[in-house]
């Protein structure tokens, strides 16, 4: 960090790499390897996350972020004619500038929850209606479920709440994709229930983010239902997400899945996530959810807020009401045990009960 | 390279990255800017890339390939009953899996010459066809122009062919686009009258290559024609095309074009080139066509390439005869002076004339 | 009606036209017209329309349905980064089969009334919170509203609503389109506002339903901003909706705007259907909302539907609770005074207050 | 005809339906139907066409044209990543403002031969190239096979031609597909071989026109391969092709189907088309290819042409060279014994060998 800037709690992926990756890319700089993701670093990181998958009949893709991910898997899964069902605060429903729509697909919403979650009765209640028009051709298919874990304001599906979605998607013929984008997060969490093995087990599809979880860039996109591998990765492709030089995808990941890096790197921002919210709480402030994970949406008075902003940066998420704002404080690999002593400090000194 | 890897001469993407950019990604890594491309870094590789088309008064945009920066571009400004009209070799036409159909415009192609390219009375005359047509709202409208420079075979464009296109563009309100995955390697060549400067002002937009140009990944498309750039920037991020780490690219931008890089690179590559090429007609090879940048087709006797190929890797382009193949020996910032000049000599030993 | 059938309260477009319209395609039917909607019953159709608008400077193209009018007109005048505003009932959001993404593009809901209308401050709320977004890159772009007039339930907005709505889209750029497939109805009804040139005036585009208004099929499509012409007139065939007898329906609509036709085929059918309205409220049955068009949702008993169901057809809304259905009595250009005074007959003898 | 009026032979569309239609439709006019193609007359068509085909086991669908008969069907069957093989002269290729690009999906043109059709060997050959491309997934995958019966100028395939057609493309896993625009006049034909239980055989799908040959509107699908009926009775309404008066559709091809309506009508065509080959080739002039069907191709001298313009309309091909210009002359079911003489002693008079 530079010494003229605040001390930075916005967001977690302002900071590069993790060192141990961006040293790989060195390390293997002049391995000459075969293109578009058919490498052997590609291969060596699938073959770990397999491992971590305890399953070798799944297939994943490298892809360059979590839209395209999202994008191409959805897509490459939904005939015209049908959608994918998701939280109304779903990345997808709000936060993709419609990527979903834009490949021809509708995106039904179903009321999330304070947590960001819905839940298998909201699935199965909407599919029956859609069953029983008489005009159901008039209607867009609901062919699948997109949920996030952890949720988008970091919260956790318990392995009840998935198992019952994966049974109300199995009866009724739908998909179900979970998006990953801060999965380390949840892996790391004490509280997390849902296991890499257990998404393998219950989803037709998720991808483990790299972005937001240490790498440069990338994401991986497991696939347990096979039916749908080749139709994906063939998208790749058109859908303007084939890197010619895939290799560095396939090292990074290598990296994150050796000595157990993906979760070492996202416990330690856990804690001091934790450590965060305790102080939050401490001081009085309201927490917009109980989160596990890196993200604390806290609700803080507009006057401390503008107070710490001259030391630090956050996240604005949106007005609380007319005295307070809710704001983000966001941990990553890349944040240091000072600046959260400093911050919980700091925020000790602005109790407000 | 590994010891046991034959001498890599197939393409010019497959050791990952310049060290100075590799070096850049390390120094900048702790540095938290804000995301999506709006970062220092990105900031200041657009102005030095400014610098370069000597022209203030143009947008950029970094996107992480060549295919997602012709989809993004083209059906940004396209309308839905409009197409690009292309080489019939030309990149979009053959090798990105309809990306462009893929968003709901025809690539209407042109018959190239041998050395890839197509001129201004083709345009002209298919567009004037168009015009003449009473029944043209029952076809699609041909609305731009897209090439290559250097071609798909490594030919240049002359000047004066350039500003011939750009007039038939103009007169007919056709936009004209310019691919410029290997632009660097044109650039460094003396036989190159295509200045950034002239592409600049002669096209509605370009991109420079990077990842064919000594990066990990990125591509710079530059839009002159500024009525477009409100338009392709809103259409990165459903396009899946906007990296959180947007700064990646900027770094390495950055790097190429400080202290001439970017060409110095290049021209190292062309130098090695053009040496081979001189081999191969010495000792008897025609080559495709005359190529002066980095990548050469040789067509060679079947018998002679299978030697070869035990201790070198080629990229095979296709069949040319029953006897012969034809090939594709590629230079890069990677290629060493060691594996040139042995590759001569074995190239010489087996003289056909 | 064959004597086995029930008496027909269903829907508008079950017969298949009103007589005059069938006689006209008759005595035109040996007349040799140029093809694809430029022959002259459409244009002598088109100046019809525009008298009706009292306006010279709108453009107007026949389509074969309502659903091909709203995807067309929507799709041309979208950006790929763009989306509809549209009332939660909106036709739509709701019956289109996605047909608005199936191009491309989100609709964007917005809460309907139980009238199923939105009003100004809805528009201007989600418009202003979506320009005060600093991450609106990511967003949608609303671009534009989406209404029915009548609604989707039979009522009609006020011209004061309708000026509301027009001048926040004027305000922030938006387009503001009226799906006219009931159009007649309103035109028809007493307590409508909305006039045809009031429509022209205030809407970019709105359409004028032929199909459940006594034509075979078609839609006049009025387009006040003429900005759009172009791109709606070509984007007519490669969506699949260029007849290339467009006479067919340009001899329709010349007779359903002459001597009134349109308005007066409406009148018959909503002085039925508010005499039914009529009788089902004093038999205490409640109505889903006022409707003074030709759609009555009526809120009854599930044993007295039973009952009715064996001598009419009506259409089976939905469920309003356990013990009762809503249903829809529509009337239509071919429904009879004697059906009509034998329902009310009936009606009266169940009487449940 | 109006007496001032030319005498047409421009196309095969001007007049608006054969009387026997317009009267079905008259006498049906008061039957209340369910809406959407689900009603009886449909039914009774579908079954009707299902004798034709010989075959219980099609699956048929009305639809309103040919470019959405095409659009429907392709873009139902194909995969995002896929594409169609067509001659460069099919009218999907050409004259559909790039229908099915707008969908997605790339057309694949092969060189037609001069009577506008591609063989069997030709589709081969391009399958095999893309199956052994080692970077196939850079192409778009070849799905199935678009060609015209007759094609666009009148010619005929014949049995065996079609038969090996069906044999590549069932090797190959690609569908078969063929458009009957003009399908009655090839069934008309003393030459043709192919006939509708061939068709339902050797095709997936096909469509037997009816604009073209007879009907207001309206084209019937004919799906054999059903696999694919699910996609594709889905795909109409999103795709803005289902009519609420879907009943239009049905009285109408019930009518055609009677009492051998579709190919007397059609006969009658092709037999004043014989006769007016007959008198251009013995006057002199040359025909574009031999077409036994009811459009001819003749190459007609410019000064002769601007004669004959002023007492007949004939539909302007192309130009031949700088004396001639190729023109159509095309007959129809409106067509009349006197004019069809009345051409022919013109024609005579006009003689140039």
């Amino acid at each position: 960090m530079n010494n003229n800037e605040r001390i930075f709690f916005a967001n977690d992926y302002a900071s590069t790499a993790h060192p141990k990756l961006l040293q790989a890319l060195v390390d293997t700089n002049f391995v000459n390897t075969i293109g578009y993701g058919e490498d052997r670093y590609c291969n060596e990181a699938k073959e770990l996350i397999k491992k971590e998958c305890n399953n070798e009949n799944v297939d994943i893709f490298f892809l360059v972020g979590g839209t395209p991910a999202n994008m191409i898997f959805i897509s490459s899964v939904l005939k015209s004619y049908q959608g994918v069902i998701s939280p109304d605060t779903g990345h997808i429903a709000t936060h993709e500038t419609g990527s979903i729509e834009s490949r021809g697909h509708k995106v039904i919403t179903l009321r999330a929850n304070k947590e960001g979650k819905i839940n298998a009765n909201q699935i199965s209640s909407y599919y029956d209606k859609y069953k029983n028009d008489p005009n159901s051709l008039h209607v867009v298919e609901p062919s699948g479920v997109y949920i996030s874990h952890p949720t988008e304001i970091g919260a956790l599906y318990t392995k009840e709440e998935l198992i019952d979605i994966n049974r109300v998607c199995s009866v009724n013929g739908l998909f179900l994709y979970v998006d990953g984008a801060r999965l380390g997060y949840a892996l790391a969490s004490e509280k997390n229930e849902i296991t890499i093995p257990l998404l393998a087990e219950l989803c037709d599809a998720f991808y483990i983010g790299g972005t937001k979880c240490g790498a440069l860039l990338g994401e991986a996109l497991v696939i347990s239902n096979r039916s749908y591998t080749h139709d994906v990765h063939y998208n790749i492709k058109p859908n303007g997400g084939l890197l010619a030089k895939g290799k560095i995808l396939g090292v990074q990941f290598k990296e994150l899945f050796t000595d157990n890096l993906y979760i070492s790197i996202c416990k330690n921002a856990n804690d001091f996530a934790q450590e965060i919210a305790k102080t939050c709480k401490e001081v009085g402030f309201r927490m917009l959810c109980d989160s596990f994970t890196n993200q604390q949406f806290v609700i803080i008075p507009k006057t401390i807020l503008k107070e710490l902003e001259k030391k630090y940066e956050f996240a604005i998420w949106e007005q609380y009401d007319s005295e307070n704002m809710i704001i983000r404080i966001c941990t990553s690999w890349a944040t240091t045990k000072e600046s959260v002593e400093e911050l919980c400090l700091d925020l000790k000194s602005n109790r407000i009960n």
